[in-house]
């Protein structure tokens, strides 16, 4: 049931009709990558426009969330 | 007590030492922006290597935290 990129990559969510977040294992370290793809005929091919994290930045961005969360709440705030 | 970069970004957090989670105000948007940055002399200043997620992206990643984290760990069990 699980949906793989046209790279092999384990496609965890969409973020937007063109933006993934994907897992990749590159050469035996695994990233949660965030990142843009086009279409190439058929075939759907990621953009240099993303990053890849490895687990200690996911780690980093998942501990971070409140404080991510935070910030765009009062961005939010001070739009009103 | 706010850190800003050297763009006027507020730096929510480090993600490593050169990858840093930014709040951007683009044109009335807020966007999170995950990125890289290299030192340029004395002033740090965005790669094109990173992502910035409007408000909706953002929020389709914070709702997907569990479902990385799962992958995440499934991966590195099959690791062991």
């Amino acid at each position: 049931e699980q949906e793989y990129d046209d790279e092999g990559n384990l496609v965890i969510c969409r973020l937007s009709a063109k933006r993934k977040v994907t897992i990749q294992n590159f050469r035996g370290a695994n990233l949660v990558s965030i990142r843009e793809y086009f279409h190439d005929g058929g075939v759907e091919r990621p953009t240099t426009k993303g990053i890849s994290l490895n687990e200690e930045q996911w780690s980093n961005l998942r501990k971070n969330i409140p404080a991510i969360e935070k910030a765009v709440k009062d961005m939010q705030d001070r739009d009103i």
